[in-house]
């Protein structure tokens, strides 16, 4: 560990120590029970110790250390074993499970530390002399398989993590504007920024381990996104050192200037270099930002409820609904005599008997407003009429409140789900709004239908998590009673289901968790074979030699793709 | 001539007897006389006819024309001298005046008209096939050279018009997005859409001579961008033939997939294939729809309110600020009695000496409002404060209504000049807000002093006319007296001191006309030298034969680029 920057454990989520907690939360254990069959107050089995892994030896050759050592100074070329492991995966829902059972795979040989732009030239010109392979590492929350090397990689490995780049370098406070290293933890860039009044207002369920520069090599998106965009429209500028150049974007609101060498960095997830610092747009802190509970008597309600606000002209920094189970499962998830508890009161649900909603489908959903008072009041007013002609009520900001603290609290009930044998995970795709209710419908029918067949007890909820003009993005979650499973089968059929369901109705393989090598194999579906052909011409061009994080993105034919991946598709 | 396909004249803009007129503009003629000293009443030198230009002999080889007759019909492979005139320039300045100079340069050896995608298949592998190079065109209103051929090109040279696939296919009224074909232009899409209650909401200058494909590749902006955004973001899905494939992107409204195709193919210029067709957001049309002038004291003060209206809670659909001279040359060019002229009634005139305003100095302002009658009404009111903030006042929508009549008219006073010797062109650029007033007061300064060194009269003027969070385009046009001039120097000289100065002072090469051969000097000072190498990757791998618009957005290096863009920089 390196003093000052974040590492997450090697075995999970977050931080050492910091657990889902459920004992205060009394409907959760039951939902669980009756949902997927599991007894989670049952004794679970410690993690073993580190120690108990076989972990590869570093495969760094002596020349290169030296000289490694040499640009950063020794302390910043790490080889142990432990910070080795925590850079070989993300935290994705195989790479949990893999590292729990101590299947490693290509375990880095080396972990470099820079602590400049300068030292990432330098490095990286010395690692492609030496034909190493180089990844680059932020917050390692990825969860698509965009950190590891291909399993029969013969070349050194070397992942380079960014975190000792942190500062936010500048404010353009005429501009809104922020200069930025990519290293940087979105918490602590938060904290930064808004010391002097500004916030990028970019938050990713990940927020908390994530940083810029991977929120760029992976097109990422924030909670926020319906008000601030989505990293691709906050990212004006930006810095990526390649092998013996560096590339300068300088910011700029917009350009024609050829096809966007901005765009082809955004979503590169280290095949075409490394990004050290970026330029984006930040915003003066809001004077009131609220966020709202509504209910629906269904999905589709809330759905089109949605799609309504955004074609209005109602301006929401957030607009979120969530299905059935999903409603029930965040009702599940509240605290004794917590505000979501208390808001489907006694008096709400007999309001909600009245009108005729079934509470079995009933469809909560959170919507954010931010600016001036007048402004926030004037906008709540346009929503309250579009949420009144779908049916639907509010129900005040005590849960919106609630939700706003608890949002990047999700991923260490994963861990905590995985203890307990259910394979949990997410996925989560965008259609035109055409499209919105069908793929809800079309992939959760497939899932069951597939826990069906292979006679498996699991559950599937989602919830719309961002709008646009044409369409949403609906995030899926999904977990399975697994506890017998000795490997990944289940996972594979369920998660090569949904992303299948995606493709099949009108959706893309992934809105904002990028692409990795985990979903490479639908891209020739997402973006047709052509597609695919032009981002094999930029990677081949710009990399020739293959040693920027190769096999991620593009299946490109070389040996070492994972197993499980070939067989995704057909 | 293709029945249903616009073909604009060989030598100037737009239709044949439509031109500028001034008689009725008392103002007009006494302001050019005063500002490059040129008397717009005394006769000038007719057009000579188009017989008079020796036109190279087609080098189509009867091989390939049998090819191309048998997939198209003989009728749709045209070789007459005058349609293979028209589609071997742009309308740029330089190529209106080598155009009437008979400086024909590489004119295309054929022009074919293809009705469907399958044409354009076909079509392109014969064309790969003969080794031939091959051209898109779209409305034929493009300025940066990006149209014609390097002159020395030895293969044959097919310029594809688009103009018969001209059809809005299927509009998805529940998303909001539009399929339709490439070579539509402007107010035929938007008669289409609008007879069923839709509107694209992109307006170019060039609307009327442009055509959707033709904004992709060029990655245009259309002065309504404020609120309905640039071609990059209303662009969702598009269909692009390649050779031996088809990219089909589907529409989407954001996504993870890696580098982003679609923001390659924006801006291509057609180096990497042939767009056919694209899914496009459209909007329901407003209720409301106004256009509200305002005044301020100088054009930094109306820079300023503008920052301001973008940073605020406000929406507008359009705010855009001329300088001084910009502000006067309007009120030149306003008809006896209109509205332009009676807005700065003696009445107005005499409140703005009142509060110290200098005339000389004003700057004119117009933005744009749509929505409900009460959206229009409540952005009224911020956008009010806004302006009275910065000293400004308002006059009224009259002014508005008449620029929304008039505002595609420009170009037919560029040919109306050009008769007269005056060498008139434009140039835009964008730069972060910090750097707004800057850009302009230096660019201006630098044309002024070049200028003077030269020995010329020439005169320089801006508005404001695209806001960005960050930042903003600032359109500049320029006209030099050159009457006695047999080359371009005076106009390249010129012309390079305007791009030059947007390179040294935080701009882009260009907001929103492209790339093309004009620009291409410029590209490593834009972008970087490791940019210009990435979009070099990527043009190489797609079409190692340079077979696609060769030569255009980056200078790789093959024989053939004018002369005068050689000496562009340095």
């Amino acid at each position: 560990m390196i003093e000052g920057v974040k590492q997450q454990k090697w075995w999970g989520w977050g931080e050492e120590g910091h657990e889902y907690g459920y004992k205060d939360k009394p409907k959760f254990a039951p939902f669980v029970q009756k949902k997927v069959g599991v007894d989670i107050a049952a004794p679970v089995q410690p993690i073993p110790p580190f120690s108990s892994l076989e972990v590869p030896a570093s495969q760094l050759s002596e020349t290169l250390r030296a000289e490694l050592e040499s640009i950063l100074g020794a302390k910043y070329v790490q080889t142990d074993d432990q910070t080795r492991v925590v850079h070989a995966f993300g935290k994705g829902l195989r790479d949990l499970v893999r590292v729990r059972r101590g299947e490693l795979g290509r375990v880095p040989d080396a972990v470099l530390y820079p602590g400049t732009q300068r030292d990432v030239e330098r490095l990286l010109d010395a690692a492609i002399a030496a034909d190493a392979v180089v990844i680059p590492f932020g917050g390692g929350s990825n969860i698509v398989a965009a950190l590891e090397a291909e399993p029969g990689e013969t070349r050194q490995v070397i992942s380079v993590n960014l975190g000792r780049m942190n500062k936010v370098l500048e404010i353009d406070e005429v501009s809104g504007l922020a200069h930025i290293q990519a290293g940087v933890f979105g918490p602590d860039m938060e904290d930064q920024l808004q010391a002097r009044g500004w916030t990028m207002g970019h938050h990713p369920d990940s927020f908390v381990w994530s940083t810029l520069g991977g929120w760029i090599a992976t097109r990422s998106s924030g909670m926020q996104s319906d008000k601030y965009g989505d990293i691709a429209d906050i990212t004006r500028g930006l810095t990526m050192v390649m092998p013996g150049q560096v590339l300068e974007l300088r910011p700029l609101p917009s350009y024609s200037s050829g096809p966007s060498v901005r765009e082809m960095v955004l979503g590169s997830e280290g095949r075409l270099g490394i990004i050290t610092s970026a330029w984006v747009n930040v915003h003066r802190m809001p004077e009131v930002r609220e966020i709202q509970a509504y209910f629906y008597p269904t999905y589709e309600d809330g759905l089109n409820a949605c799609r309504q606000i955004i074609e209005s002209d109602a301006e929401v920094m957030m607009a979120r609904v969530s299905d059935a189970l999903e409603t029930q499962y965040i009702m599940a998830n509240g605290k004794k005599s917590s505000k979501v508890s208390s808001m489907v009161s006694k008096g709400i649900q007999k309001l909600m008997l009245q009108k005729g909603w079934d509470l079995e489908n009933i469809a909560m959903s959170f919507i954010g407003f931010e600016g001036s008072k007048s402004h926030v009041r004037y906008n709540k007013g346009l929503v309250g009429k579009i949420v009144r002609d779908n049916g639907g009520m509010g129900v005040g900001k005590g849960p919106g409140a609630l939700y706003d603290q608890k949002k990047y609290d999700t991923p260490y009930l994963r861990d905590f789900m995985l203890d307990r044998g259910i394979l949990a995970d997410v996925s989560e795709t965008t259609t035109p709004w055409k499209y919105a209710a069908q793929i809800h419908t079309n992939v959760t029918e497939a899932f069951y239908a597939k826990m069906k067949e292979l006679g498996k007890r699991g559950v599937v909820f989602c919830h719309l998590s961002h709008s646009y003009h044409s369409g949403a993005c609906q995030y899926f979650t999904f977990a399975i009673n697994d506890a017998s499973e000795t490997n990944l089968e289940t996972y594979d059929a369920a998660k090569r289901v949904v992303q299948q369901g995606f493709m099949d109705n009108h959706g893309t393989v992934s809105h904002h968790h990028g692409v990795g090598e985990e979903h490479s194999p639908w891209m020739e579906q997402d973006i047709s074979p052509a597609g695919v052909f032009i981002q094999k011409a930029l990677f081949d061009g710009v990399d020739p030699g293959r040693n920027l994080n190769p096999g991620k993105i593009v299946h490109d034919g070389a040996p070492g793709i994972t197993s499980n991946s070939a067989e995704h598709v057909g």
